[in-house]
């Protein structure tokens, strides 16, 4: 075992502090990372704040993990000692049951190894995440990041890339395609970069006047404010695929009337409370609802060779280790362009 | 024009009486058939009694029409006198319009012309329907019906079949998957016989023990109660694809929970109020919640083709027209067993 620094939360709510954590020796399948950076997604604060439930502390969490790779054990074949790679959501899961079998190792039948506030597929060692110097993982779980991305930048690609790109390729997202995204916030930004780069036409549709520029700078071509009755209207069955990122209450219906036929719209963010839905939004128009949650491994690889080929990366503010709790309240109020990202080189 | 002898609802809620309607000549595109038999479907209470609102009056409700063609136009060349025809939900749409080009004629996006309580395309000539004598129709939106199913029980497929069949065939229902049906009425029992057809493994869910012994003879293998909480549990993703035919309030979190990863809950079944929702459980397996409204013409077609080669019909009761005011108070019992069909030979 090895003596590695981190940041953790000692409790539920508690500010985050200066911690020491364990990490297993390198196996012979496992890769050590020296953490670089680690992006700060809004369910660090969710769980830090034990607003899920279930919550182990002290707590080290962070799953956008970019770093390079310092140690390799002596069965690893994909990653060798200098490799830039990545930590997403998971570093291991069943790999025999059938999403396992099908690359959705998210959707893992015994419940996935989740990077941090999870436990190995031992059932009893706590995992820890990226607030930290060092992680060790399955080269079966690591990332290779290019090269050609900005390490810090490319950080978020790890749960707020592969949370939008998986949703946008699954529901065959491309040129000639009107696409609808709902909120410009780290996952909605990620989003409208993403399904541009895919060839789509993509609208924000957003309350907030303010975010047209950022919009139509991130590769919008078209904006619509969703606090006028009017957009909902004029936009009446106008997307073949609508992403919605929201994690506020807000009305499915609504937003189902302006997907085309055979359209569908996608949930990623999770509104603490049931929404009401009028079945009626579903079958005038064969629309789906749907929901997609993150991505499998293959797919988040996937994901990282599309973005160094169409060199997209998040929009980001790196800070320091030490700015991680008004880093957390400046989230809360959206106060972020678009997505925290801790240096390691602080800690 | 000629004059038809029908039975029409003379105003929102009236007991449906004898009533005589105009058809138009046979126009060189045009089958006049003969109606044998006339399905009772629950929208034509719906719709009798203004459930729906902007309802037209005197109305001729049935859009489950079966009969003989009895002459056609010049031009005609699909059918031939004495042919069995039949008509469904539809008698027109644009034609030109993006959902029309792709055989979703009931999508029309000028709105299609609707049987009856509806109008032609000219958007003046009301719509009658098939409580009556006659009809003509456009060759395009007359079905064929092979000589080989009895015309009375075939009479629900112009309906409840394409309504049930459509979302089997679109989300590729098969050989090797389980599908659940909820609710064992006029959809769902036909539901139940098209899904085992297509080599599903079905699984009837209900809130009625009194339900099962049916249930299986229709084709399914297995049965649960839906007032137990332990299904839910117990059939936790267990299903590729549930049906859900149901009009009442029920929870759609809980059947959700019932759908694999990858898996999709289809409404048929309209409740009149919105049902609370819970982003999680879509998110939880990447499932889908959608819509299916009856098919397409072409689709009808293969659907009746499809029961000829398989020898599908529906389970009916068979009443003179006398008896129509009758049988929608039994209706709304849930007393019939599975369709009402009037024998129009009693006109």
């Amino acid at each position: 075992m090895t003596q590695v620094k981190a940041w953790a939360a000692p409790a539920a709510g508690a500010p985050l502090v200066p911690h020491t954590i364990e990490r297993r020796d390198v196996g012979e399948r496992d890769v050590l990372i020296d953490i670089a950076y680690c992006g700060v997604c809004h369910s660090d604060i969710h769980q830090a704040r034990d607003e899920w439930g279930g919550a182990a502390f002290p707590m080290v969490p962070g799953h956008e993990i970019v770093g390079r790779v310092a140690r390799v054990g002596a069965k690893v074949t994909r990653f060798r000692p200098g490799d830039h790679a990545g930590v997403g959501c998971l570093v291991d899961s069943c790999r025999t049951c059938d999403p396992c079998r099908r690359d959705l190792e998210q959707f893992c039948e015994r419940g996935p190894a989740w990077t941090y506030n999870s436990t190995e597929m031992d059932r009893r060692t706590p995992t820890h995440g990226g607030y930290s110097k060092q992680v060790v993982v399955t080269e079966d779980f690591a990332l290779k990041v290019a090269p050609s991305l900005d390490l810090a930048a490319a950080a978020p690609l790890l749960c707020a890339g592969i949370t939008t790109y998986s949703p946008l390729r699954h529901w065959k997202v491309g040129p000639g395609q009107q696409v609808g995204v709902v909120g410009l916030g780290g996952l909605g930004h990620m989003a409208v970069k993403l399904a541009a780069a895919m060839g789509a036409e993509v609208t924000m549709l957003s309350t907030s006047p303010r975010k047209e520029a950022d919009a139509r700078r991130l590769g919008a071509s078209g904006f619509a404010l969703t606090s006028d009755d009017a957009t909902f209207r004029r936009l009446r069955n106008r997307f073949d695929f609508i992403l919605d990122t929201i994690s506020a209450p807000h009305d499915y219906d609504r937003y189902l009337g302006m997907v085309k036929v055979d359209g569908a719209m996608v949930l990623v963010g999770v509104p603490p409370e049931r929404i009401p839905l009028h079945a009626h939004s579903l079958i005038g128009g064969r629309r789906t609802l749907a929901g997609s949650l993150i991505g499998g491994i293959a797919e988040t690889q996937e994901m990282l060779d599309f973005c160094a080929e169409k060199q997209v990366v998040s929009d980001v503010e790196v800070i320091p280790i030490e700015k991680i709790n008004e880093a957390y309240e400046r989230m809360i109020r959206g106060d972020v362009r678009y997505r925290f990202v801790i240096d390691l080189a602080s800690l």
